[in-house]
């Protein structure tokens, strides 16, 4: 206990070594001096080197460099590792670093890390700090990625390197054994892991409503009528694919919750899992939302456009009066731009509060809050917005070209199921019986003592 | 001190125990697991718990968990509390952590946690924790709410909960003792305490300013002229209101501020309070600054959606020209807008200048340069753009239709005063004394040694 | 060793002292009670000073004061630090915390800290807490920079000091030996020091392109068709202006990342400095590509309000259709729109992914990828939007009025280099040598062994 305490002070006020004068731990031992650390590299031909390291240090060959301090920054690549083998002596006990990353994921059997801990079996190996390039090491935690991961087996060695990182000022976030170092690893590898599917489905969905309304409009317009009016793919067909896209999302997002709620109830309680594809769906429902966002920022700024354009320019000196004016358009086509306007607004605010640094000012409450309840009027918002939009159309034989209904009429089908389910929960009597099921009641459960098997938070 | 020290580090690698089962007690468990320590459940029927229970933790009686650990979370309801009694000789001197919370403020005399401390006065109880949901803590602390509230009679109690909450990777907050708890146990129950009174006066502003349009514009229109234009109401009457109510918000935003100089310079010293309504007010102004930042967005695309409705494209074929071109009224047209646009331009650059994380990289100056002097020249942009829009009207009778000034005349009112009122602060003599007041100097104390009541910063 | 962690515990439950009852003195001096602090206030005067302090602290003479902590902030003016020297024995191996600012830069030789330290040798001077204000430290860490700065001499002081910031609810950074006190000094003093020069450039482009358009535009007009079409200013000319200082903008954002590239392709190496210019150019891409899309923005809202303009809908109405309808113009007009917008998502991307709160959630591969790759698409959308509005004009000779390229035409240089060069890098036999460099292969160096001088990440 007491060499722990003493060795985490003294770190601080004493030397850290650093071997491998590459980029990385360069920036690193410049760092560390910054930090008011005695910094001793270790290096192969200390004296080819200390051309290169930053002024202030001291280059010493790999086992005088090892004797200076307790804590070792491995900055070397993993290939070069067995260079460590005939130290493996000096090296006993000391807390050795692993900064290493791969170029690419499985490059290796086993982690860096672990390869390393299994050449110094003497020392106590802790992964962390390969999540910083040595950019951000450089210029210091500002813009950059403020936190540290770090893992290892000895909680005095992860201490120690806690209190470095702090120094640095980085945040230092333990994630456990050295078991969990592969995954550190593979981090800076990973290219938005939870977005993939989410941007897979904006994809597909585009794909697919881009081909049916191109069949739909553009070659059912030239095979009936011989009128090219391909040049409508830019802007008409982007601005039904964005809308439709964008709402058929955003039910995506709302539906997994609706769907969660039901098996609860139906299963009488929530205290088993819910199927892995339900649970992975839920944990996407944010990027489900922001894509849905995305595609609506584009929606109004397509619709904005339309009285610029060449096209509505021309007809709109071409047209002649026809018709008498009609409040009931009037009426109908305000109201549906307003509609749209208002479940923009709020889907903004959906967006806005999304960020993580908004999150962090929210209670529990708030943010439920504005996710479920604003996030299901938005929803509403959205789907009366397209109704409207469709009006009496629907009912007329002329809209079904080739008998194929238009694309705001299948996108309207998902949100209204969302919204048809999530009001059969907020009916007095199914909204009691799930919130005394979020309350850890159990159907059949009444008997059984409940006591300590209860939940606190509902 | 030795002994907490010890705890502090022992608690990382030994054990903790958790009583309760339920969900947030086995939420809780897996992430203790998960972040390296020993897990033991204490539980009225161990044999019955140890199905549901994370994989790795340990389930006992109540008594034998409670041996195992110094520090043992009470993860069960408030109401349960009473088998902690006969327990009392067991758990001297430890450490317990009280999770609860309530389902409506007041629900108990006492704060559930001072409950705690009464039953077992021997053990040392902390409430903390209890913002978090069992949700967020079975996912980590990636996105909810990363900060942990704890307070507590005992520094050691508090430092060793602290040292567990950094190792699940949150930052803990010390509130201080125990007497915070009933504070604490609201949190999660609050729902946007500083929107409130905010709120409540952009929906009070937007209703009587709907109510007196409707009156003026469309119910005028059916009585004088017989006609119904009612369908204006969704967008027409929309977009006035909007800009109305985001202008005055904005006044009332940088109000309170202009309020306090004077109040300063009146009273010749910074040294007294100020009353307790200005103070109040002078804490909403950034919730009264978005909101109006809100309503200025919905005008914007109010504003914007006008040429692709239907009411106006019909007015377009119908127009003859029967005028000629007037270079005046082009400039004030075109000025109208572009104050508008760069005004809004401002008011997105204050919103985004109060994002939590964009306010901790800017220091102190930088933060009232954009608050304070963009956010009056915000608000002098929209003005000149209201005065703009009005124009000669002012001065035409038939603006005031049943004697009554339109909306824009009304709302012009307070921005001005702010404006007017900010101006006579910003002139030489009265800017000299009022920074001199704000650096420390009182009127009429200079026969007095000011010497170390001054304060430090202007 | 035991002394320090005794005086970091035991500050907690012990008492702070706090010398000066000033604005800034009695803020801390509350909040440090609120934290669990017992406070003293040093005062010259203790009995006049009573009344003003918070409840529960008392207060002493500075003397009596100094006695009773161990931990004492000089929350007292620079000018007043002498009456500090008769107390030198008192505050012989006490922390003090310098808390001054000053008012305008290098007002005095050295640091305020530095002096502190020089009137009483035998204390131990921490500077910190300076860049809060008396505001923020009232009303807690909310809103206001929650983080802290500290610097000083010794370890252990520091130590109590970053205890103490952290009760109180601020993250604490060590910023290194007192050296660093004149930073931290100067620190509140600044404004906005890495968007000056973006700021400067930002100016001079819209003033040089705007007095440019204004000669081409508007005066050649009214010299060659005696027209006076002075109102196209506010909003025709702003239009002009706004897009092409975000392009020009946009393309000096990516420019020097093009130019590291070929240096060190040119050179052969990463491991040489890049010249001091392209270092700072470098570090302001964030605010060069921040206003670029401040500009953007502005042209996206004076391009939306172009047909409510009073000019706009005067000339539609005095249209007469002379022309057939042109596909190819239909499709151009589409085109160039439908990439104004695509590259506008692109860029409120970029800009969201600038936020702190959400860099920190990106892996550094994610982050680069937005950044560079999203980035030059960007740069590419919104070059192909401003081809396809040159079009055909560019063989005109009509668009070329008294010799002069119109704006549109100049601006275009700057991101085709960019573009071209971008493009030279990514071809294949250039893209593997660049990427070999970055991770570490040095040209002519292969007889070297490279061993442990190669860097980690690529």
């Amino acid at each position: 206990m007491q060499k722990t305490f003493h060795c985490r002070i003294s770190t601080t006020s004493e030397r850290v070594c650093v071997f491998g004068t590459g980029d990385m731990g360069r920036s690193l031992g410049l760092r560390l001096l910054q930090a008011g650390y005695g910094v001793v590299f270790g290096s192969r031909r200390p004296h080819s080197s200390s051309s290169l390291i930053p002024h202030g240090a001291q280059v010493l060959g790999h086992a005088a460099a090892s004797q200076s301090a307790h804590l070792i920054f491995i900055a070397v690549q993993r290939e070069h590792y067995d260079f460590l083998v005939p130290l493996a002596n000096q090296l006993k006990g000391k807390v050795l670093v692993d900064l290493s990353n791969n170029l690419r994921k499985n490059q290796y059997p086993e982690a860096n890390a672990e390869y390393l801990q299994s050449l110094v079996p003497g020392a106590e190996v802790v992964k962390g700090f390969n999540t910083l390039s040595a950019w951000s090491l450089q210029n210091g935690p500002s813009d950059a990625n403020r936190q540290v991961y770090i893992c290892g087996e000895s909680v005095e060695a992860k201490q120690a390197v806690i209190a470095v990182a702090i120094k640095l000022g980085f945040s230092a976030l333990d994630q456990g054994f050295l078991s969990v170092a592969r995954e550190l690893e593979d981090f800076p590898l990973q290219l938005f892991p939870q977005w993939r599917l989410p941007l897979r489905i904006a994809i597909g969905l585009s794909a697919a409503f881009f081909f049916y309304l191109l069949i739909r409009d553009i070659i059912y317009a030239y095979v009936t009528q011989s009128k090219d009016i391909s040049f409508r793919i830019m802007v008409s067909l982007a601005n039904k694919v964005c809308p439709i896209v964008s709402l058929i999302m955003l039910s995506l997002c709302y539906l997994p919750g609706v769907l969660a709620s039901f098996l609860q109830l139906y299963r009488g309680t929530k205290y088993r899992r819910f199927p892995d594809w339900l649970d992975r769906w839920m944990l996407c429902r944010k990027q489900l939302g922001l894509l849905a966002l995305g595609f609506a920022f584009l929606h109004v700024l397509y619709t904005l456009i339309i009285p610029i354009r060449y096209y509505v320019r021309f007809k709109a000196t071409e047209q002649n009066r026809t018709t008498q004016f009609d409040t009931t358009t009037a009426w109908r086509g305000d109201s549906y731009l307003s509609l749209g306007i208002l479940g923009f607004g709020l889907y903004v605010l959906l967006g806005i509060t999304s960020l993580p640094s908004v999150i962090n000012t929210l209670s529990w409450r708030e943010f439920s809050f504005i996710q479920s309840k604003l996030g299901h009027l938005t929803l509403l918002l959205c789907t009366a917005h397209t109704y409207l939009y469709g009006w009496n159309r629907f009912l007329s034989s002329s809209t079904y070209k080739w008998y194929t209904p238009p694309g705001y009429m299948l996108c309207l089908v998902l949100p209204s199921v969302v919204l048809l389910l999530k009001l059969l929960l907020i009916t007095p009597c199914v909204d009691r019986t799930i919130t005394r099921i979020r309350q850890g009641w159990e159907r059949g459960a009444d008997q059984r003592n409940p006591k300590d098997s209860q939940p606190l938070i509902p």
